[in-house]
């Protein structure tokens, strides 16, 4: 099998310098592991935009194509809130997941033992969790047609559309429920059934395709229910399936239960290529933090354990995945942190690059 | 000045007795304040479709039209899960909204001292927090058209239309403003501006409203992090604005941060009519809770304290609407509680009965 190929965008803000920590760890898999990858670099969101007038390039776009998996840091950044909708860095990162088809975002919600206090939450209350968010990525209100913002009369309208086929449904829900037969085999689906015809055409999908997994239990929720359900008591969830826009409030309502934003990666998958692999990009779920930028005191652990993720998904090492977290844990175990975690006594705080050093240590 | 008029609309589950809780405090004003409304019932939601076929009867609507004000305690109910979309309970409500053109939804989701605990967060990161959240309720999502399943080649689509007007934005914005300088001239504006253009439509306008109101400190946040925001330290609010999406999820968030459920009423509001009263209906942010319906167990100090609301933006009747919340405060404060709130030691429980005859006592 030839050596598996990754893309790294970097990004904006806080993103290169995660990345530079994950750059560390393959290289330590190569040199240490004899797992090669042949890794590409290139540019995405506000910096793309700085050298080519875009925030994704045509060649970079069909790069990303080509190779196994894609690493992405973050993207954005205030310098570029002035740009045209066309051109601001997150249309790098939407092109990117629409172009390579990437319909499901995996999102774990997981919080670390040794950070369940950093939770605004009660320690009872989220001590343990571990939810996965399955979210449709490629379709939704991010994509349809017709939008804009038109004159009509003398005054200007905004519109968007939600759209959802059966299909692009389907393909979401299976992959929701093959992660529930891995996990705890319970699935709640969340939509506006009561108020969306997409909702009802969303739960009609789930209800057909949960008759191929009649071992998983699967319940059904209004999505702002679901935002209380998750403040309310988090723990009664295992995996969550919900649609692009829902996903993207839930997840990040989720992602900060656990008081850990700074350690949580993401995972976005397609349809299987020609070798098999899923195609994939894998980013943290912390956005560019561009008011920490370039200080070093940004958490790479999120960007690492995105890594951990490509290991598992893309590469078919799980065992490799489970090395680097149960790395990353014995440095947590041990009192080593980034400022984002540094409320405890008896911690020893670290840098971004310091942060790295100690878990390939720990490797 | 004739007698005040009220519509008052039980609907489902517990609806029913906690607005009987609410009918005994309106008798109270009228008996011992000379404070007095001309009262008429009516069915709405499920117990419309029971009786009528339909979750709102015409005649309803029309009297909802002429009344001063409409009371509304909950819609809807497993037993009509099965209905077809058009008739389902829901329906009575948003037809309410948007035939009332009832745009501006103020949710206030306020921690009581005496109830902090049941907050599942952190007492310090709740205990205090009083915001109040501005949503959108006749336009957006729920409303835009195209909608509907249709067929397009093999499958079936599901299609909802968000789409917003300039006026439809500057009149709630307009609202927010206002209710941001009686309160603590901090506004918070929500949407997803990096996403959809009805965003930056929405952001776009807010700015222009911000001119007339200088006073008031203006932010934008996207609302997947305003939904992180609220739930790492929503101390950092005063009011909110945002859409009928958005405002649904962010709202119910936000009162359930508060441990308050049960406590929390809201108001919506439209355009002021020939008397000068803004059309207007009152309902807790609770929902019908079939599970406990008839048991007495319920609490109905949310629908008690959307009268007060009511007695306050209807009835200019402030003093008496703090004479109302005054009490409800004694009472929380002597033990007295429904049980939704009972972990506590050292408390009086009561039926929602008991907690209403409670309240008038206090009164
Ligand atoms: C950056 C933005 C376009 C993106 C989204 O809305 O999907 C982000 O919030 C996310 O969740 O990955
Ligand atoms: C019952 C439902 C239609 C309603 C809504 O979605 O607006 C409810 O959730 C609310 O927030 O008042």
């Amino acid at each position: 099998m030839s050596t598996p190929s990754l893309l790294i965008l970097p990004g904006d803000g806080i993103g290169p310098e995660v990345m530079a920590e994950v750059v560390k760890i393959i290289d330590w898999y190569g040199e240490k592991r004899d797992l090669k990858f042949d890794v590409t670099m290139d540019l995405v969101g506000g910096a793309a935009y700085d050298k080519h007038g875009v925030p994704l390039a045509d060649e970079t776009m069909a790069k990303a194509q080509e190779v196994d998996a894609v690493l992405l840091g973050a993207v954005g950044g205030p310098k570029y809130d002035v740009l045209d909708f066309s051109v601001k860095p997150e249309r790098g990162l939407l092109r990117l997941r629409k172009e390579m088809d990437l319909f499901a975002n995996l999102r774990p919600a997981q919080c670390f033992d040794a950070l369940a206090d950093f939770s605004s939450l009660k320690k009872d209350v989220v001590a343990g969790l571990d939810i996965m968010i399955v979210r449709e990525l490629t379709s939704g209100i991010y994509f349809g047609e017709p939008r804009g913002i038109i004159t009509e009369g003398n005054e200007r309208v905004g519109i968007n559309t939600q759209r959802y086929t059966e299909s692009e449904i389907r393909r979401v829900a299976i992959a929701a429920f093959e992660l529930a037969m891995k996990r705890g085999k319970k699935l709640c689906s969340m939509e506006k059934a009561n108020v969306m015809e997409s909702g009802i055409l969303w739960r009609e999908v789930v209800e057909e395709v949960a008759k191929d997994y009649p071992e998983v239990a699967v319940s059904h929720m209004y999505a702002d229910n679901g935002a209380m359900q998750l403040v309310r008591a988090p723990k009664q969830f295992d995996v969550i399936v919900t649609d692009n826009l829902f996903g993207d409030i839930l997840s990040d309502c989720a992602a900060m239960l656990t008081g850990s934003l700074g350690m949580l990666p993401s995972a976005s998958l397609g349809a299987p290529m020609e070798n098999g692999r899923p195609k994939a990009m894998y980013e943290p779920v912390h956005g560019s933090a561009p008011d920490i930028a370039g200080q070093g005191k940004a958490n790479p652990i999120a960007c690492i354990l995105s890594f951990a993720m490509a290991l598992r998904y893309s590469f078919d090492q799980g065992d490799e995945a489970t090395r680097l977290e149960t790395a990353i844990e014995k440095v947590l175990a041990d009192g080593v942190r980034t400022g984002d975690l540094l409320a405890d006594e008896g911690v020893t705080p670290v840098s971004t690059s310091g942060m790295g050093d100690a878990i390939i240590a720990a490797l």
